[in-house]
């Protein structure tokens, strides 16, 4: 198996900026969080974008879309903001690309304590390797199918629709 | 899906004892790596030992056998130290039982900055959802069959036998 | 030596809200900062505040003399946001304890990687117990009498007047 | 003020070696600390040694006494194994300098969860341009005499003797 990692930004890679003091983005956390893991097979990283899902607009799920239908590995990570991650799912689904396609992120930014970005990205890197082809949603040890699913904003969970 | 979490030890829960001034096991990380994980999914924790795996003998193996046959869910994970892991897999693969069980740890303790446990965890209870039944290794994003893995001591690495 | 430590929010003590997604306060980190740090003379805490500085009023300020007024210990740290610290510092200054009052805080939050809060703490714990009595702002190793500080905001530092 | 650093090892520095599955030295964490406490006054850092004080020799401790009268700041921290930091500040107790020595520690290793490492780092650094000249233990926010100290092992502690 090979992977491809994608970085899209929300909350799992938000920085905290100290001369604002507050949340944004500085550079991606996922480089490091990559050597951490030590993965042992082939991976390949890009930075696609690095936004708040919420000011994701569709040319930026287009060029998410143009990543995976370029990447030559057949398992795809993407860590992506859970605002809209329901909606990327949907472009990325109905392209029906014939590849195993995970979006995750975090509730918690990675840098933040008790953050549960790197359980995340181990989960979804183990369902990018496993699951058929198709497109998913992976957060806190639940797999969704794209189509059924939807994130619980007071609750801070996904869930099915 | 439902999982069973199996905590036995090993370097991933390995603990600071600042009298003694080494590392030990204290109570198990497990539970708050659990909550911090926010699983939204049915999961069920056992502690069935903690023991750096080194000292694990045949009992300790056949406790973790009697575990994994009584559980009632499908996936379980063994939290289980790296040196002796694929001694126990043999035993648990050879048992034939009709669930997935997935074997991981860590190369650094939980507690320790820069530690792979979280990572393995998630990828873990990933692979525990989605593989065939049998058992495996599950360590730094790349999964062993149970019959063909073997620990590198010099290169901190699993591969293939 | 006894300390007292006053709580009053700002940056050190910020906490991540995982369903607004964004940084507010909780239940104060003092307590568990306390312990991490072992202290082994007597040490009484008292949380006046949490607020962000920018939000300090007036009332809020004398609340927080009123506190050093009736503290019975020698030495006081005092938690505070560094964008009014000079300002409560100024009213504390002006009151002329017979005490030695140290205000702090931190550029990161004490629950985001990299912070210095816990630096600054032990750092303050340090003067409040060796220097005149007297009010200063004591930050990143750098002590400030009262009447000469500010904070230069767009450097993220504090420096003489 | 100016501060000096230095480096000695103790359990403050030690860095988990994965292959060997140990607490070891590496290279030393007081340069990231450094950066980390954002330090805004002049600073100097020195590694003399990394080693666990039960390993120190008198020559080891002379290193350190004659890094100590080279300095040419008045304020130095030195970073030090807990086991014999008494030792070591008899030696440089009774070479009476005209600078402010202070020796400090950890408990807990830097790296690893709950340290208070940074705490007594800071607290030091608060100390080191405060006190008198003279050879001080600074550890968990107690100030001890270079004559009169002592390590509690069974409780984990410094006490006066």
């Amino acid at each position: 198996m090979t992977l491809r990692i994608l970085a899209t930004g929300g909350t799992f890679d938000k920085h905290y900026d100290e001369i604002a003091g507050k949340l944004d983005f500085g550079t991606s956390h996922l480089p490091d969080v990559i050597k951490r893991a030590r993965i042992t097979i082939p991976v390949a990283f890009e930075q696609v974008a690095l936004l708040d899902s919420l000011d994701m607009k569709d040319a930026d799920r287009q060029r998410v879309l143009a990543s995976c239908s370029a990447a030559t590995e057949s398992g795809i990570v993407i860590i992506h903001g859970t605002d809209t991650m329901r909606e990327t799912a949907e472009v990325l689904g109905a392209a029906n690309l014939a590849k195993t396609i995970i979006l995750t992120g975090a509730m918690i930014p990675y840098e933040i304590a008790n953050s549960d970005a790197l359980f995340n990205f181990g989960f979804a890197c183990g369902v990018a390797q496993t699951l058929p082809h198709g497109v998913y949603v992976a957060m806190n040890a639940h797999v969704f199918a794209w189509h059924n699913v939807q994130k619980n904003r007071s609750a801070g969970v996904f869930e099915t629709r």
